[in-house]
């Protein structure tokens, strides 16, 4: 039986990982190269690029831990698939919200925009990790490592300041943006120590 | 030989399920940011943004489905395969269908495209669980499972009155096609029961 | 080793099947909605769709060649993996080639172009059967399935008067293209054959 | 716990597979139709061809020697996944230079850009040489097979020159390009050596 649920963990994970090559390159699609043939011509882009780089990290960063974790469960069902289905529908907005802010940083609009859609992912991060605890059993080694993470709360809370700081000062939202990618850059140790003794 | 078969299958699966990932990844291309920068200015997308967060969800359910389907398989053959392409034909005209009637809501022609679309879909589903039950045969567990569901019957006569609605009140055909995607975002039982026969 | 050059093998299918998946589904992002909202505006796509028809099977029936090829094959080497690649970049133009014949049906330019880039694919593609058996080795089953197919040679046939006749009636090298697309439906018995040797 | 790193070694594989592909595929949306008719007004696109067949050969290489790298690898860790982001993300940054590039050849400014890039994308891929060394240890086959490549130091010389020439005579950095892109046409020996050895 848990043979069969590996089998089917794996197959989410390709069909997520397909999603997820697709938006993190597509976005590229959005940088057209300026007009000019000068190298001082790519100022023009400079904001483009920055919001591209910073999108890349946050996907890349998603990618990493959905991996940690969907590798760290021993089973999914169907409310795993829809929760799934449900974290890579928001991700799939990355590159409109960094369409847009890259077309006007320091404006208020995209910035609310990019803060609300990093909450919303966080949120259906934790939804799909409350969706396999489930399937896991709340005694089992996954729910100890899915639950309690300070970094995913601090996140939320940056992510909400952000949200409300963008209708005054969004440049400052934008750096937040910048603090949190450079805090999640390190992947999630928790998933891998029950890899570890998985394998052991 | 069953084994050859479902390595078959599996390959089938990762081919669809890759281009699934494009095909519901590519739709968000089209989903352009304002031009101003204000957060109300997002309601020039609201209306693209609601079809495209519909269609993600029916392709979504098409994945989910077809996944449950060729999981519960014990094989494939030519036919199957052409029968595959053939959905995915369909499935791949869907990010159109969606542009046009993000663009005009409430229009009959986009609305009546959109619930052929959604008829041929079905259809082409279910051409594909007879090119799969001419391999299981008839009296295989998996024939059980892939004849006699209500809600394809019930999806297939809604489909037909909102085509056909849709030249006389395109807002209730529209109003159709999310009343059938609540219905269908629960995933099909039929096949997960002969899955876990299969593997008992 | 010969384990080792199937997982290779299947490797190369893998990468070969995402490229594919990316092709075949991006041709449909250049078939723009109408600006009307009736239903008889599609008629302004009919021509586009029709060429988006003719390169989604013609890629299809590659995709399904070369998946039949791959599996009978027992290894791969770097010159599989240069002919595959090759292979690739030509498929990779068929968007390009379908979205200038769609804008331009009956034209000699766009019909002269679809017919060479048929004429190189199916040239390709002998290229990618001659590598593989050059590692298969000449007496081998897998030669034996790889040459003298009497189909692949009436199409290059076919390809060259519709190459040449573009000039002339455009329209006909056109019918020509359906008429290979329908005689190559019909996957490719030759490799079913050795694979289920294998198998037994 | 080798059993556990070459699974995620091949899951890392997996998804850049999957970027790779998309990669490679959508620099061909960059190519627009002429628009006229004739043969002769396919002109018009002979330099973003050639831009595109020299990225795609680019990008090719990269997918074949990274290919190599992470099949002769023992395992990876959260370093590694980030040396090879980080290499991803430059990667994606190919469709982009290449557009420029094609648009105006023999210019400083595209010409300095994609040399620029070529430079740091051979620097990502021994940094990313250098995280799997780490893994593998210093003494390993894989340390031995990593270091010291000659074609890869003659790189970073031609494509530091090309860098600096480019504000001088663009065209002959351009030429420097096609020279790189054929000496690397043959894949990384090294490496097929150590899997050979490993799976005696």
């Amino acid at each position: 039986m848990i043979e069969r649920f590996s089998t089917e963990a794996s197959r989410l994970e390709a069909f997520s990982d397909g999603v997820i090559a697709v938006i993190i390159t597509i976005m590229v699609l959005d940088m057209r190269p300026p007009a000019g043939t000068n190298l001082h011509d790519l100022a023009a882009v400079a904001r483009p690029f920055g919001a591209y780089l910073l999108s890349f990290v946050f996907v890349g960063i998603y990618w990493n831990n959905h991996h940690h974790m969907l590798r760290a469960t021993s089973g999914i069902d169907g409310l795993v698939m829809w929760a799934n289905l449900n974290l890579l529908f928001w991700l799939s907005l990355v590159p409109f919200a960094t369409l847009w802010i890259g077309a006007h940083p320091a404006s208020s609009g995209p910035a609310a925009t990019y803060a609300a859609l990093l909450l919303v992912l966080a949120i259906s991060y934790e939804l799909l990790a409350l969706a396999l605890i489930r399937v896991n059993g709340r005694d089992s080694d996954f729910a100890q490592a899915a639950t309690g993470s300070v970094k995913g709360r601090i996140s939320l809370v940056v992510y909400l300041i952000a949200l409300i700081g963008a209708f005054f000062m969004p440049v400052a939202s934008e750096a937040l943006f910048v603090v949190v990618a450079i805090i999640w850059l390190v992947p999630d140790r928790r998933f891998e120590r029950v890899i570890v003794t998985k394998t052991k």
